[in-house]
C-alpha cells in the first residue's frame, strides 16, 4: 500500500499543471503580450502564484511526507520523495513575513539599481542593498537551521542540490592558480593571429532562417517547441513545449546565432527529460549548474569546436552571401577570441571563470558575515587586479554594480555558471574517452555520439540523483577542474 | 456595511483572474502551441477548469448572495449582484452527473459527426444525437425549474439574458412574411448587374499588411491586442489584451479581409468595456447577440456600405496592385451579392436570416418535445423550400448535418446570429436619426460618429442592463425588425 505516496504524487501533479500555466503565460508576457495587457496579467499571474504557494505549503503535506517515508517504495519512488521533500522544505522553511520582506526589499533595490548603475551611484545602491543583505542572511540562517548546512551552503543548495561551498572553494582555488597565467599566454598567442571581422548588415529574416536551420541541425524538435523573439532572450515553456526566444542584431549575427545555440542546449535537455516521470519533481531537470552544462556543451564544447565551425561556414554563406570573414579558419579564430574585460556577460570562455570566482568569494564572505556590503568595492578591485589585471577603482557601473543577481538576493547562484562550464568539459572528456572518433564525427555533421551520450547520462536521468552522484555516474569521477583546464589549453594554446 | 457584497466581489475578481489565464492559454493552444504540447496542455487546462468550477460552486456563495441582497447597495452594485446571481445559478443549476453525461454525449456525437457529415450518414448521426437531445431536454427542464422560464427560454437565457422565445417568434414570424419576396426581388435586380471577379493570387504578406491597415482604420488598439493566424479564426484573449486570429487564402482576399473586419467589431467591444467595472461580472460584454451586433455593425453596416467600400478600393490597389475588379462600384456589387444556398456560414446578409429562422423553429420544437430528432430532415426540407426555394431532400451533409452547434447540445444559440444582425440595423437606424450626416462622414473616412455612438450606448454599458433594457436605452424602442427590413431594402433594392 502506497496511500500517502500516491496522494503526494497527485498533489504534485496538480502543482506541475499549475506551473505549466504559469510558464506559458510568463512566456506570453515576455514574447507576445502587448503593453496594455500588463496590469491585468500581473494580477492574474500573482493570483496563480498565490495558488501555487498555497499548494506547496498545504498543512497536510508534512504528515503525508512522513507517512510516505514509512511506505515500501522502490528506488525511483524514493528519489521522487526526496525531491518532494526538497520542494516542501524550500516552500516551508521561511516564515511568510520574511518572504514578503525579502521580495519587497529586492524589488526596491532592483528598481533603484536600474538608474543607480548608469549613474555609477554605489552609495545610493548601498542604502537599499544593506537591507537585502540583512534579510538574505536571515534567510540563510533559517535555511541552515532546517538543513544543517552552513548559511551559504543552504542558499546555494537551492540552485545546486548537494554541492557545498568547501568543494567549490577547492575547485575555484585550483583554477585561480593557473587561470591568470593561461590568460596571459593565450593573449600572447592570439596577438599573432589577426581576425577578419564580418561585415553587416545581416537582415533579420536571414538570421531567423539561419537560427532555425542550426536548431534543426542540433536536433531541436519544432513539433515540441518554438523559436520567437523578445527583448531579453530566454528559454521558457514546459518540457512538453519548449519556448526559446532570441533577439537579432543587424550589425552582428554572432550574438543571436551563438545565443540560439546556447538556448538549444537548454531546450534539448528539457525536450528529452523522461516522459515517464513527467509531472513529478523527480522528472525535472537536475539543477542550474547541470542545465548550464547542457547549454555550454552546445555553445562552447560543440559549436565553437573547429569541426562544427567548418559546418557553419557554408551555412553562413548560404544565408548571408560570401565574404572573407566566412573562411572557416577565420570564423574559428573569431569564435575563440580572448580578451579580459570588465563585464561578465560579455566575457569569453577563458576569462569568464574569473568573473564567477570573484563573485563567489565575495558573496560567500558576505553571507557568512566575514565582510559587510561596504567592503565590496575594495575586494572587487583587488580580485579583478589579481585575476584579470584590470583596474576597476571608482568604476562601480562596470564593477560591482553590473549584475542584477545580488539586487534581489539571489546569493549562491553565480557558481552555477562556471560549474556548468566545468561539467561540460568533463562530459566531453568522458565522451572522447568512450568514443575516440567523436571530433571527427562532429566535423562530418554527425552528432549522434554527442547527443546519445548526453541523453543516456544527463537528459534521461532528470532528478534521479543529486548533483554529485549524477556527475560520478556520468563521468566516473567527482567534478574535476582538470578537464576544464585541459579543454582550455587544448583549444586556446594547442590546435583543439 | 457591505460585508457580504465585498466578499463576493473579491471572490469573482479571483475567478476573473483564473479566466484570464484560461483565455490566454486557450489562445496559445489555437494560435501558437506546437502539436506535441497538446497532451500536457489539455491536462493543465482541465485542472484550471476544475479550479474555476470549484470557485463558481463554492458552498459559501448562496449565503453570501442572500446576505448581499439585504445590504444597502447602489444601482451599479445591484446590477453586479444580479450578474453574480446569474453566474452562480448557471454553475449550480445542474447536478455534476448531468453536466458530465452531457459533455460526454456531446463529445461523442461531435466526434462521430466529423466523419458522418462527409458520409451523409443521418441514421448514424441519429444514434448519438438522440442521447444529446434527451440530456439537453433534461438540462432545460432543470434550468426551467430554477428560473421559472419555459424549457427553451431557459436554454436561450444562457446566451441572450432576458430574451424570450415568444418575442423571437413574433419577430422571426414577421421576417418570414417578407423575406422570400425580398430575396426574389433582389435576385431579379442583381441579374442585370454583372460583377467582375478579382484575380489572384493575393500574397499572404500583402493580405496581412492590408488587415493591419484596415484594423487600425477601424480603431483596433494594437497596444492592447494582437492579430495572428490560426486554422479556425477566432476572437480570444481578455478585454485588456484582445487576441484576434484570421486565416489567409491566397486565391480570395475577401474572406480574411471581411473576417478580420467582423472580428475587429467584437474586439472593439471588448477593448472598450469600462475599465472601472473590469474584474466583475458586471464588466463583461452583455450577450452573444449584442456581441454579434458589434461584429455585424462593423462587417455589414459599416464595411459593406458604399461609403466604406469607396475607402477600401485605394487600399486594395495599394496592397495588391490595380485590377478592374477594384473599381469601387464593382467592389460594392461584389460585397453585396445575394444568392440562396444550402450553407449558413457561406450565406450573404439577405439570405442568412432564413437559415437561422429555420433552425430556431426546429430546435425550439425539439426542446419543448413537440417533435423528435427523427422529424428534423422533413421539417428542414419543408422550411428550406418555403424560405429559400431549395430542395434538400436526401442531402443531409449540406442540410441538417452542416452545423456543429447541435452536436454538443448548444440549443438556444442560433437566434443570436440574426438578433445580432437586427440589433446592428437598429443601431444604425438610430445613429442616422441622431446624426443625419453619418453616411457622408463614413465616406470621408470619419468614423467618429459611429464609434462614439457605439461606445456611449453599447461598449460602455457592459452588463449594466439586461438585453431588452439595453436595446431600449440605446434606440428608444424594443427590438424592431422593421429596421433590419428597411436596411436590406435600402441596400439591396434602393441605392443604399
Ligand atoms: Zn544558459
Ligand atoms: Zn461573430
Amino acid at each position: 500500500m502506497h496511500t500517502a505516496y500516491a496522494e503526494l504524487t497527485r498533489h504534485y501533479l496538480r502543482l506541475y499543471r499549475y506551473d505549466h500555466l504559469a510558464s506559458i503565460v510568463g512566456w506570453d508576457r515576455n514574447a507576445m503580450m502587448p503593453p496594455k495587457g500588463n496590469e491585468a496579467r500581473a494580477a492574474a499571474e500573482a493570483e496563480l502564484q498565490a495558488l501555487i504557494h498555497r499548494g506547496r505549503t498545504d498543512p497536510r503535506l508534512a504528515e503525508l511526507i512522513a507517512a510516505a517515508e514509512a511506505e515500501p517504495l522502490d528506488d525511483v519512488e524514493r528519489a521522487n520523495l526526496r525531491e518532494i521533500r526538497r520542494n516542501w522544505q524550500q516552500a516551508n522553511a521561511l516564515p511568510e513575513a520574511l518572504v514578503e520582506a525579502r521580495s519587497l526589499a529586492g524589488a526596491r533595490c532592483e528598481h533603484a539599481w536600474r538608474s543607480q548603475r548608469p549613474a555609477n551611484d554605489w552609495q545610493g545602491f548601498l542604502e537599499n542593498f544593506r537591507e537585502v543583505v540583512r534579510l538574505s542572511r536571515e534567510e540563510a540562517r533559517l535555511l541552515s537551521g532546517h538543513t544543517g548546512l552552513s548559511p551559504y551552503d543552504a542558499l546555494m543548495d537551492r540552485f545546486e542540490p548537494g554541492m557545498r561551498a568547501a568543494e567549490i572553494e577547492r575547485i575555484f582555488g585550483e583554477v585561480r592558480s593557473w587561470l591568470p597565467g593561461l590568460i596571459a599566454r593565450v593573449g600572447e598567442k592570439q596577438r599573432a593571429e589577426p581576425v577578419i571581422a564580418p561585415v553587416g548588415p545581416f537582415p533579420v529574416a536571414a538570421q531567423r532562417a539561419l537560427s532555425v536551420a542550426v536548431m534543426r541541425m542540433l536536433g531541436f524538435d519544432f513539433d515540441g517547441g518554438r523559436l520567437d523573439e523578445s527583448a531579453h532572450p530566454f528559454s521558457g515553456g514546459v518540457p512538453e513545449d519548449v519556448r526559446l526566444t532570441t533577439r537579432y542584431h543587424e550589425d552582428d549575427f554572432t550574438r543571436a546565432l551563438l545565443g540560439t545555440i546556447h538556448e538549444t542546449g537548454h531546450a534539448r535537455y528539457e525536450q528529452n527529460l523522461p516522459r515517464a516521470w513527467c509531472g513529478q519533481p523527480l522528472g525535472l531537470a537536475r539543477s542550474y549548474g547541470i542545465h548550464e552544462s547542457q547549454s555550454l556543451s552546445f555553445e562552447m564544447q560543440l559549436a565553437r569546436s573547429r569541426g562544427f565551425v567548418g559546418l557553419l561556414a557554408p551555412l553562413l554563406r548560404e544565408h548571408f552571401g560570401d565574404q572573407p570573414a566566412f573562411d572557416a579558419d577565420n570564423l574559428y579564430r573569431l569564435f575563440t577570441r580572448v580578451k579580459p574585460g570588465y563585464i561578465r556577460i560579455a566575457a569569453d570562455e577563458v576569462t569568464y571563470p574569473a568573473h564567477v570566482i570573484l563573485r563567489f568569494e565575495i558573496e560567500r564572505a558576505l553571507i557568512e558575515g566575514e565582510i559587510e556590503a561596504e567592503d565590496i568595492p575594495a575586494l572587487w578591485d583587488e580580485k579583478m587586479q589579481a585575476l584579470l589585471g584590470l583596474d576597476t577603482r571608482g568604476n562601480y557601473a562596470d564593477g560591482c554594480l553590473q549584475d542584477v543577481h545580488w539586487t534581489d538576493g539571489a546569493f549562491g547562484y553565480f557558481p552555477s555558471y562556471t560549474l556548468g562550464a566545468m561539467y561540460a568539459a568533463q562530459w566531453f572528456a568522458t565522451l572522447r574517452r568512450v568514443q575516440p572518433d567523436v571530433d571527427g564525427r562532429i566535423a562530418q555533421g554527425d552528432f549522434a555520439p554527442v547527443f546519445g551520450w548526453l541523453n543516456d547520462n544527463i537528459w534521461s536521468q532528470a532528478s534521479r540523483w543529486e548533483t554529485p552522484e549524477l556527475v560520478r555516474r556520468a563521468s566516473g569521477e567527482a567534478l574535476n577542474p582538470a578537464h576544464f583546464r585541459a579543454h582550455l589549453e587544448a583549444r586556446y594554446l594547442g590546435g583543439d
